[in-house]
Formats: C-alpha cells, sequence, structure tokens
C-alpha cells in the first residue's frame, strides 16, 4: 500500500501530495492524521490521483471549506483527504451572459465579490461565506439566506465538471441555461456530499446586482396568521421578496434578554415577529412599493406591530437580532436541529415536540427560528446536558415527529455521518435501495468518501 | 408471450389494458398497433404491471399527451404503451404552502386552472398546454414561455413518484423546498423521457398570482445593444422580466408579408425586436416601475423604436406576431430547430450558418427568433426540399456549428429519437458513457423505452 504513497508523491510533487511529517502542520489534519493529503493543481491531476487510488482501493475523502455542519468532510487515520485548497481560481467571468467559470475551491465570498465587482451578484449567501468553498456549497446543496427568491446551491449552476472514483472527467461545463440533452449528470454531483465524485469546476449563474434593499419587522399575533401574511407579502412584493424568517417568542425574548447589545424595535410579547425583506432594481420604487405593501398588510389585520428600516444602521440592527447566535450558545450545552416541515404542519409539529421535551425534561429550553419562507426551521433544544443518551433521546424526538408530517431530517446541512442513523425517517427504503444502486454503479469499490449519507456493502 | 398478455389483461381488466381491435381505435395507436396499451388507474396497478412486463422482458413505452417534438413517445408493434391518461386526477392543493399534489395524467391547463382558481399560478406555459400532460412535461425537463423568470420544468417540482422498470414504485412526495437528506432521486426522472422510470405523481410547487402584466415591443439595431437590453432590463425590472423574446429581422418581416393579419406596431427595417415583458404583484407600481424602465433604456440609446402595449388586445397584438407559426409553416418544406447559444457566441453561430447554408442553398430562407433571455433560439431553414440527404446536411450545419461555440442541441424538446444521431455534439463520450451506466443500473433489461435518448447493449 505504501507503494500508493510513492506514487502519489511522484505524480504529484511535495505542494501536491503532503504525507509523514507534513500533514501536521495542515489544518486539514487538525483532529486527525490522514494516510495522506492531495492537493490537486488541476482536473487533470486530480484524475491521474484517483486513478491511482482506485486501482489501491484507497479511500478518498474531499474536502472544501471544512465548513459543513454534519460531518461530511471528516476523514478516518487510514483514508486520504482530498483538498481542493489549489484550485481555487475564478477562471472567467461573462458579464453579457452573466456566468462566471470556477474551480471548486474557490471562497463562496470571492466569487461573490467577484460578481459585485461586475454589477452582478452571485446569489448564494451563508455565514461561513469567507471560508466555505463552491464546490463544498454544491456538494452539500447549501441554502442560507435567499432561498425565497433565489433557490440553493443547485439552482445557481450551469455546468459542471467532476471526477469519478476511477479518474474519469465528466465534465459538462456548459454555460447555457436551457440544455435538454439527455441525462442531467450534474444533479448527480450536487447535494451528494462527495460520495458519487469529486467536483472540480462550475459554471455558476449570476443574477444582476440589487440596488435596493427594503427590511421591516412586524409582530404577528398567531401561527395562522404567519402563514397568510407570508402568501400576501410574496404575493404584493411581485417577485422581489427575498427574506422572509420568522422568529418565534421563545427565540426574540431569548436573545433580547440574554444580550443587551440590541435595542428592542418591538416589545417582547408578541408570539411572532417577521423579518421581510425585499431587494430591487429601482430604488424610488420599490421603495414605494414596499411601503404600500406593508400598510396593506397593517390595514388587513394580520400584523400586529411592525417597524420598517429607515437606514442601512437600523436594518442591520434588525438582522443583528436574527443573526445573533451568541445569546443561543449561552444556553449550552444544546443540540441544534435544522429541519423542514410543510407549512400546514408546522404549528402542530412545535406544539408535538414541546409537549414531548416538556414531559421528560421539565426544566428546558426550546427556541425556534427560521427560513419560514421555505418551510425550514432551526430547533434548539437545551436540557442542561449533552451526554449521548439525552442527545439521542432528543434527535429521537425532534426527528421522529417529523416522521408522520412528511417532515424532513435536513432542510440544508446535510447527512454527512451525523444524520446517517435517521435517513429512514425522510427517505423510503425503496429510495435508500435506489441510492444504493447508484453509488454502486458509479462507485463500485467505494473508495469516495465512504460512511457518509448511506453504508453500502462493497462489490 | 402471449401469456403477458393474458395475465396483463386478468391484472388490469378492460379499462386498464387494450390488445387486439380495441387498439385500432386508441388515439395512441394512430400510426403503428403496439403490442397492447396499459392504462394503470393507480401507481399500484403500474407497479404490478411492470413487474409482469419485466418478467417477460417486454419493451414498454410510456406517453402523456404525446405532444412531443423529439418521438420519444412513438412506440413499435412489438412494444408495449403505457398511457397515464387514467391517472388523471389532482389530488390535493394547499393554498398555505402552495403545494399541489397531482397524478401524472393531468393536462397542464388542468393544474393552471385549478391554480388559478385559487389565485395562485404554476408557472409552466407552452403551447401544448391543453393536451401535454405534468408527467410528459416532468419527462422533458419542458420549458416555454417563462422560463427567463420561473425556469425550466425541474425548478417547479418539489416531489415526485415514479415506477422502476422492474416495479419498484419510488415514492419521494415531499411538499417542502429544501429537503437535504442523501441524493436527490427526483432528478433522475425529470428529463430522461421515460427511459429510467415512469412518473406516476408530482408535487409541484405554485407561486403567487400575477396582477400587473405589462409588455413593451422594441427595436434594437445591433445584436450587441440585444445583449446588454437584456442585462439592463432585468436589472431596472428588479426579478419581474418574465419574457425577453427576440425576433430577427428575418422572422418579423416574414411574419408581417405573409399574414395579413397583424397590424404593424413597428417598421420592419430594424434588426432585431425584442419583445419584453414583466409581471407583478401591484398594479400601479409595477406599471410606473416598467414605463419608467422602459424610458430609461430609450433615452440609453439602445433602444432605436419601441411600443408600449396600452391595452390587453394591444398585447395581444404583439403576442400574436411571436406566436404567428402559420406564415413560417407557409415557408413548407422546412426544418426547425431548437438550440441554445451562449450569448456572446450567438451572433457568431447565426452568421456561421447563414453563410455555410447561403453557400449551398443560394435560395434559402433562414429564420431565426426565440427565448433569449435563456439563451435559447429556434432556427427554421426551408431550402425548398426535405428530403433525407437535404436534412442531413442542413442538420450537418445547425447542429456542427454549435460544437466550438458550446452550444446545445436541444435547448428545451429533448433528444428521443430524432436528435440520438447528434448526441455527442453536445455530450462527451465520458458523459455518454456515464448516462449509459446509469440507465444499465436502474433498467438493466432495457425494457423502459428502449431507442430513446441513448442506444445501450443491455445484460
Ligand atoms: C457559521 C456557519 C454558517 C453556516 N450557514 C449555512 C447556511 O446558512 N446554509 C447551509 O446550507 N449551510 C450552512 N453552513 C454549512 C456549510 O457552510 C455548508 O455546508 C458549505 O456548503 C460547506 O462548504 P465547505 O467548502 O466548507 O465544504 P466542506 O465542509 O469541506 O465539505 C462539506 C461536504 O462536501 C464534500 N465536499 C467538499 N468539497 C467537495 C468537492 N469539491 N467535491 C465533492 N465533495 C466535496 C465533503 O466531502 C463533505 O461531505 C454553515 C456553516 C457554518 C460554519
Ligand atoms: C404546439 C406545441 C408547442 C410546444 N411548445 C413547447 C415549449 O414551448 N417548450 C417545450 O419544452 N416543449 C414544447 N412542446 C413539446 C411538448 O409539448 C413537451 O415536450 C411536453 O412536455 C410533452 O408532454 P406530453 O404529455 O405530450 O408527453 P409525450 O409527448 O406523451 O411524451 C414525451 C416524452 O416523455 C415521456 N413520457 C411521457 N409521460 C411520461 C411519464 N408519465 N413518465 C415517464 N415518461 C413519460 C415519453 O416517453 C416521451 O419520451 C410543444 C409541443 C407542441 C405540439
Amino acid at each position: 500500500m505504501s507503494d500508493l504513497l510513492t506514487q502519489l508523491a511522484n505524480l504529484l510533487g511535495d505542494k501536491g501530495f503532503l504525507q509523514g511529517d507534513a500533514l501536521r502542520d495542515h489544518p486539514a489534519c487538525a483532529f486527525v492524521i490522514p494516510r495522506g493529503l492531495i492537493r490537486p493543481a488541476s482536473t487533470e491531476e486530480l484524475s491521474q490521483a484517483m486513478k491511482l487510488c482506485h486501482s489501491a482501493g484507497q479511500s478518498v475523502v474531499p474536502q472544501g471549506g471544512r465548513t459543513g455542519l454534519v460531518s461530511g468532510q471528516c476523514a478516518q487515520t487510514d483514508e486520504i483527504i482530498i483538498s481542493l485548497e489549489r484550485m481555487n481560481n475564478i477562471q472567467s467571468i461573462d458579464t453579457r451572459s452573466r456566468t462566471m467559470r470556477v474551480e471548486a475551491g474557490v471562497p463562496l465570498q470571492q466569487v461573490q465579490e467577484c460578481a459585485e465587482e461586475r454589477d452582478l451578484m452571485f446569489p448564494l449567501d451563508l455565514g461561513a461565506r469567507g471560508t466555505a468553498t463552491i464546490g463544498g456549497n454544491l456538494s452539500t446543496n447549501a441554502g442560507g439566506n435567499r432561498v425565497v427568491r433565489y433557490g440553493m446551491a443547485r439552482d445557481m449552476v450551469l455546468g459542471l465538471e467532476a471526477v469519478l472514483a476511477d479518474g474519469t472527467v465528466i465534465s459538462s461545463m456548459k454555460s447555457v441555461i436551457k440544455n435538454n440533452t439527455g441525462y442531467d449528470l450534474k444533479q448527480l454531483f450536487i447535494g451528494s456530499e462527495g460520495t458519487l465524485g469529486i467536483i472540480t469546476r462550475a459554471v455558476l449563474r449570476l443574477r444582476p446586482k440589487f440596488r435596493s434593499q427594503n427590511t421591516a419587522l412586524v409582530a404577528v399575533s398567531s401561527f395562522e396568521q404567519v402563514t397568510e401574511l407570508l402568501g400576501r407579502a410574496d404575493s404584493a412584493l411581485g417577485g422581489s421578496m427575498s427574506s422572509f424568517e420568522v422568529m418565534w417568542n421563545s427565540f426574540y425574548s431569548c436573545i433580547t434578554q440574554h444580550s443587551d447589545k440590541h435595542r428592542l424595535p418591538l416589545p417582547v410579547d408578541y408570539p411572532y415577529y417577521v423579518i421581510i425583506e425585499a431587494m430591487g432594481g429601482d430604488i424610488a420604487a420599490d421603495d414605494e412599493r414596499f411601503h404600500a405593501a406593508m400598510e396593506d398588510l397593517f390595514e388587513s389585520g394580520l400584523v400586529a406591530d411592525a417597524v420598517l428600516a429607515k437606514s442601512t444602521s437600523e436594518r442591520e440592527a434588525i438582522w443583528a437580532i436574527r443573526d445573533d447566535m451568541e445569546a443561543i450558545y449561552a444556553l449550552y450545552p444544546l443540540f441544534a436541529f435544522d429541519v423542514s416541515v410543510p407549512l400546514p404542519d408546522m404549528e402542530a409539529y412545535v406544539a408535538d415536540i414541546e409537549t414531548q421535551i416538556n414531559a421528560q425534561w421539565p426544566d428546558n429550553r426550546l427556541i425556534i427560528f427560521g427560513h419560514l419562507g421555505d418551510g425550514n426551521i432551526h430547533v434548539v433544544v437545551a436540557v442542561g446536558s449533552d451526554a449521548p443518551e439525552v442527545k439521542q433521546a432528543v434527535e429521537n424526538i425532534v426527528y421522529g415527529a417529523l416522521r408522520e408530517r412528511h417532515g424532513v431530517i435536513s432542510a440544508e446541512h446535510g447527512i454527512g455521518q451525523e444524520k446517517k442513523r435517521h435517513l429512514a425517517i425522510s427517505r423510503s427504503d425503496a429510495e435508500i435501495a435506489l441510492m444504493r444502486t447508484l453509488k454502486l454503479a458509479m462507485d463500485p469499490t467505494g473508495i469516495l468518501n465512504p460512511g457518509k449519507v448511506i453504508d453500502i456493502a462493497c462489490a
């Protein structure tokens, strides 16, 4: 087997392959020292390296920025890590067809900034933007703050290139929006967390940069009204609504009690708080439309109270409440979940887990907030312990209650290793069997990110 | 083998299985009389029927509304047709989460109307709406008139159910927008033209119904300006632009010369004509924004001449020009193509095929128009003959010129049987090999719509 390490070293050189002592200082090896670390400079190099790994039956773990939240990027001591960190170039940007060709190791923020310099926008946005890479974003089909308007990472990519387990390069780097020429292979690599191929390059779709941004924080008295507000606001804002974020009272009151950073834009005694934001191309007209829509909503009785941000600092103050994880983390130990529930079932879902958690841990904190415009909520549960058996009991409640409500155990973050045990809550036996069929067809010896998403019995 | 027919008749009854004389009057058998016609009433029935066909090695051809343009729905005499015509129910509509559960045989128009009755919209729209089915739309990943704003059929579906070649039911009927729980299996069935599974049901995503609609026809002097106009208009209309349709002078002058139905909104001597349309939620504000945007564009010098529709009948008159295929068909015999070309290459592409066609058939008509907002154009070529060798020569020019410009041979319509010969222009050998791997993994005996999209050598 150490034949393989020699072959890789010969192929890739000192910069392209790290082993032994050279691994110790690399951040990829902070927790576990793997057999080696491949840092390809090109798709062709990666292809050659994968041919060697494939022949040797060597398992590999693809890594981007290592910001994943479900341990999909974590390697074992007998595995080789493949880091895309040297494939971090923006290859070209075309302002006419509004596309950008990038290598998979480019950090998201660099892509955003490059687009902005050209008066365009790459709409994907998430907290880890400075470190997370396009390859990681696509492999996890990342979501983030603007899904309600622009969709998930899957919706922002036109072309893709990936290297298969045996080193074959699948290059579909087309930059056209409409392409019905046989199976859409890129879909296989998006969201499969590095288990079907290693993404090396992509053609991203850019959008016009917005010029106007309008933000309101509104208080609502019932969940019924929250869902009605969502429909009405989306409709009235005519395609320009870019966020509809809901904070349950549990969240709003926790943030404002546990942190003195915030001025209180609205009193703490409402059941729900919603941030509504719209982005558009015409400052004057958009402002007017936003104000008119908010006025209508207020008059309709759906909104109990509201503030409209009148300046950037007021907008930032509103978002600072939503983004203040410090106050949440102060509740440590805690468990955080990222689930989707169909809107008509969401209120009952929250009531159900609340009842169950109260019954088992009377002294708990249950905090709910999230991207309600997408049916996605974050559930934070603090019961005073994070012992494994407590974790399992809490997971069984939070995930278990999803089953009959057709919710899903992962809205954004993926399955990785963390949620594998619960996959059957969201996927049928037949679906999991078909996932295995695909995995075996594309990676028959199971060397690509083994143990992530699903387990397989290999040939 | 006629054992199989008896088994199917016993399983499905007179209504569910047609054979012999009963086939003659069925529209599915207008051109070819197949071995039989399966008309399942439920997913479960189809699953049982597929188990029988699978055991018998019987090839099957799924059919929706039979409006496909690439002969993907056409069967041979030794095949069995599967028509979804009895699975044509809208199962439920949920206005809160804005989703609709439908059986695959529902015609598109019925879905559109059902959504509209609830003040919602299913944005997919195409000329064959009255006959084409949701199953057909998804299997072909249909496009249509509003892709620039709402995307393709793929982008409008949250959940999907399909029956595999061996009768296994893959049911992923989730109605949530965000679902990162392992491989997104529905992507396999969307756009694969019935070769990987038979779509039986779907959860569709609905949008708020638009209230405002603004339409302009503008004349532009150069292609460079057309592409700049696209970016500026999209940006100024801030997410509300729903169509950006371009007619080359060849199209506009042909329509207005060959048909006396049209009042001429603009003189015929401009090189390009663009229909720009926006839809939104607020009539007054949207009208104002549209007018302001058009005024800006006019002042910028990008627009040589323009008319804004001031009434529904004026809007219809503008669209009637774009939709008047009669004048085009009057040029018969002709060949029509549906291709995508990256915008920066489009002008050169058109010039290239024009030169080649002029050289071979000096007396030709070459007419270009299309969904330029999506990089998708229709190319109509009339050279006075539609003999097979002429067809091949024209195809070689129109498709051949796409290769170096990274265009694709099918933007919307798919591959079916018609474009299979040219698939390698748009897809690499490695891509086609991976398509075969997937096909063999999911349908090892090749009974699902054989000979469509790709050919395989079966086990
Ligand atoms: C502060 C913070 C905020 C976050 N907010 C969000 C959010 O709002 N929405 C959201 O969806 N996620 C969020 N995340 C999660 C994370 O940022 C995303 O999953 C991100 O897309 C991962 O990118 P990465 O480059 O760090 O990938 P990694 O963590 O390195 O890898 C993630 C997975 O993708 C695989 N992978 C990585 N690169 C490749 C490649 N080139 N080819 C094939 N497989 C590859 C890995 O094997 C692993 O399974 C957040 C994380 C943090 C720390
Ligand atoms: C006047 C006219 C205008 C058109 N305009 C457009 C347009 O703007 N954009 C566009 O994209 N297309 C357009 N088309 C093409 C056609 O309407 C679409 O391809 C449509 O989606 C086909 O639907 P169908 O139900 O008629 O499918 P069919 O023609 O019956 O089948 C099409 C393909 O899908 C498969 N299939 C059908 N149902 C299923 C199922 N349930 N499961 C699995 N496979 C299935 C068939 O085997 C076949 O390969 C147009 C056609 C016409 C006649």
